[in-house]
Parts: C-alpha cells; structure tokens; sequence
C-alpha cells in the first residue's frame, strides 16, 4: 500500500464511495459524505468531504466535539451559534462545542467543504421546538435556518 | 469567537503566522508551515498547510504515526517508503507508520498541501548513513531524495 489515492475527477477519488450523509432522515438535503481519512495508527482523527448541492442543506444540530472545517469547493453560508457566516473557498471555520450550526450553499454551484473531527465523538443533538423558537427570534437565523 | 478564519490571499489565512517549517536545521529547504487548527475540545489532531517553492523539499524523516495528507496547489512528487508518487491537487497521501518519506514540488510552481496529524505524537527520525545508503540503491530515490 502506497498511500496514494487520487483525484480521478472534481471532488472525487479513487475507491472512495460517494455516501449518504446520514443513515437517514428529513433533517437535511441535497448532502453527500466522503470519508477520505479514517484515523490510523497515532491518529485519531477522521477527515471527511461533504458537498452539498443548490438547495440542499446540512442537519442543524450541535455536539460537544469541536468541528475543524475548509472549504474547498464554491461558495456557502454556515450558522455557527448566532451568526450567518459567509464562506469562500479556502475560508476556515472552527464549530465550539454545544454550538448550533448548518451549513447551506451560497448560490447555484456546489459547495463542498473538508471537515477534520475526532474518531471517539458524541452523537449530534438536534434542536426541539423551544431551541428553535428561540434561534428564530432572530429573523436572519430564522430565514436561515432549514429542519 | 465565531469561528470564521478567512481566507485573506491565496493559501493565506487572517491571523495564521507563516510559520518556519522547523525550528532549525539543513536538512529542508524553502518549506512554511501555517498551523490551521490545532486541536480543540474533543479533537486530538492538528491540521497544518505546508508549501513549498520550487526548488525546496521537506525533511527526509520517518515516525510512528500516520501523516493524512491533502494537496490543495500545484502538483508534486513524493517518495513515501520505496514508491516516488506523482502528486496532483486534491490527490490524497496516507503515509504510514515508519515509513519514509520526503515532499518536492512537481515543477516552477508552489507545491502546497494540508496535513492532518495528532496532536500527541512521536519525534520524527532522520536517515543515518546506512540508511541512505540502503535508499540510493534504487537509482530513482537516489535522484529524488534530498538531505
């Protein structure tokens, strides 16, 4: 085993599945998941590639782990806590724990973005309906945000 | 905190130091280091942009645990273990653990690329003359590798 895995077309590699973003749910769309590194040995880390299409959107949800993300594809929006982020390519962005976020496109292409996290992580919470009401007495979280 | 780090000019960052790739030594050469993200609650990695400008080459080193590499600019050449990889953006590198291996741009341009790797991590080795030796048996990696 090299280690070499390539590029084979835009935002994909060889032997690398395009996933589901989740097992499943209404919470999200138009997202797909690849995991490009699965931790190894002195390594306990996962960099994952999730693109989302023109219209889709991540789930909005929070954990305590901390999310590590660079955009590499397009343009995109993201809530993190209680601000709409607008992303470039290339931009960074940390999520701090128990921060709500979602991310969105910010136009007709696709947005594509890396996201570094922890092999041994908490399971995502999703807002009820009183976590939501509160983030919508924002009104530009609550054009924003999509469940 | 927001978390937003943006992007200010190409494979620049608002308030990321170009750092020196290591605090001293002979053994690189025209190589940056700019420290992305370094760990977080419930994120034992670091994830690093290195670049290097023609001419330049990292540290021909080995160590315990695993390199998860991305190139994001230019292309570049690799030898990892006994194989000189031909590297284009966005093609992915694991380098395994104990192995070999030493990064060089591919040609006249900037050769840059993410590294994912553990915050808690053992020191790097550098070859001693015996396995130098044993590495310049192959007339490629003689050709390839810099000390």
């Amino acid at each position: 085993m090299n280690g070499h895995i390539r590029r084979t077309e835009d935002f994909r590699w060889k032997d690398i599945p395009v996933s589901a973003y989740k097992p499943g749910g209404t919470h999200f769309a138009g997202i797909t998941r690849q995991l490009l590194f699965d931790g190894g040995e002195g390594l306990r880390c996962q960099l994952r590639y999730f693109e989302v299409a023109p219209g889709g959107y991540s789930s909005l949800e929070r954990h305590r782990h901390e999310h590590a993300i660079m955009v590499i594809r397009g343009q995109g929006r993201a809530l993190v806590g209680e601000r709409i982020l607008e992303l470039a390519t290339h931009d960074l962005v940390r999520v701090p724990p128990l921060t709500w976020h979602q991310f969105r496109p910010g136009g007709e292409q696709p947005f594509g973005f890396l996201c570094m996290v922890d092999c041994g992580r908490d399971r995502p919470e999703r807002p009820d309906a009183k976590v939501v009401a509160e983030l919508r007495r924002d009104p530009g979280i609550a054009e924003f945000i999509r469940l």
